[in-house]
């Protein structure tokens, strides 16, 4: 299982002020606890206006490479902040995102073959997010037709099958289960990532939400995650869902975090 | 969801200590506490030997009624005992269990059929517990031929297609959900239970264990659990679970639920 850390994230208030301040303490400490607490890779998002974007990213992106040694997911879809940032990251980076929107394939597309990134498929196209995961899966095959294409082995592309939350739509979190069997059908060798939070938007007691999702989607085969790596719940959640699904062979792994103070409760 | 509230088991220390002393207020407290907190059923199970079993469950069935209406489970595989019990008890209850043993089906089945009872039946006979789910949905084809001889409709049973610890085998979580799905493909109007806890039997901090299990369960089709309902976090992964599975419509019994105060964090 693969972690994305989501805490830098210039879309989150504090993350938003310490980038106009260009804090670096607090985007750093951000970068050292989330690599600390096992990201495989972490988020970088300015959030700012397309104009400023290319130099807030590029700060982010020094900022965090200098006290994290993990490689960084850029998380824009401006092509030039990802040009800016691409000449200044120290490890091959994954890109956050492309889709089936024929000018996201064009603009981010070509900086993902130039660089051998890693790159975010989302399952939804110009018109939007389809309702069926048969629609979903359709446009899957055209980002992939487009990957396969340029050249980028399956193997970098990570499948968004995307969620809307359970408020709107109570099968929405079937719908990406169901969206992830169909793609891994054809595609085996494509990673499966989600956004883990937005299923419970609007909803209350949202952590018990994003436990259960994680746990069903894991075992559709979700293989990567963007989530907070602090949320200690969240991980020991993880940690027995892999177990659960036989996939912790002889219990080593959740014995190990288990002693090393994973688990809040017996 | 069903659940049968599992505290009053005379393998249970304390519970043993109090059927030995007939602690009336004990039992009685827990039955209330587990009928307040949900429970479809009561299990009672006096883990006595055979002599004292029939005077001790028949005292355990009279004092648990007269504080909870909930039916009961009568747990025991001792004919004297159940025969003692289905005579005092005041609404048809479940009775915990059969399975494969010829001795076993000959000695409980036909108090099944006498009391319309709901039964539960196990996924194992004499020579074991089947390490498939082919083996196992086998064996449950039996017990449903003879529970269909003898005129049990299959809405009467509950499947219980057995856990190993994830500590003996890694991979019995999934083989108890593959056998779910197995014995529902082809008998689509029995119940699947299960004995939640012993998934994790030997292995630390459990309960994070017993609830992934849960998910996971839910989704392959178990509709019955064996769990101790006065567990907050359990009840609240139930909750979670089932709205993820699309089956709250509207959400309306989750977030009923959250403002019923149901929800320990946010």
């Amino acid at each position: 299982m693969q972690i994305i850390g989501e805490k830098i994230n210039g879309t989150r208030k504090q993350v938003k002020q310490a980038i106009a301040d260009r804090d670096v303490d607090f985007i750093q400490r951000l970068a050292r606890r989330q690599a600390e607490a096992g990201s495989t890779w972490l988020d970088v998002n300015a959030g700012t206006p397309p104009d400023r974007e290319p130099d807030d990213l590029v700060w982010l992106v020094e900022t965090v490479q200098a006290v994290a040694d993990v490689p960084l997911c850029l998380d824009s879809a401006n092509p030039q902040a990802l040009a800016a940032a691409l000449k200044v990251v120290n490890q091959t980076p994954m890109i956050n995102s492309i889709s089936g929107e024929p000018q996201r394939l064009e603009n981010v597309l070509p900086f993902v073959v130039e660089h051998g990134c890693s790159v975010i498929a989302l399952a939804m196209d110009d018109k939007g997010i389809p309702e069926s995961s048969e629609a979903r899966l359709a446009v899957a095959r055209r980002v992939l037709e487009a990957t396969r294409a340029a050249g980028v082995p399956d193997a970098r592309v990570y499948v968004d099958a995307l969620t809307l939350t359970l408020s709107t739509d109570v099968q929405s979190a079937m719908l990406f289960c169901d969206t992830v069997r169909a793609v891994r059908a054809e595609y085996p060798d494509v990673h499966f990532v989600s956004g883990l939070s937005n299923i419970s938007f609007g909803l209350p007691a949202r952590s018990y939400i994003n436990r259960a999702f994680l746990t069903l989607a894991l075992a559709a085969g979700l293989d990567c995650a963007i989530l907070d790596p602090l949320d200690r719940e969240l991980k020991a959640t993880l940690l027995a869902a892999e177990l659960v699904l036989g996939r912790d062979r002889y219990c080593l792994t959740y014995t190990r975090a288990y002693r090393a103070g994973a688990f809040d409760k017996p």
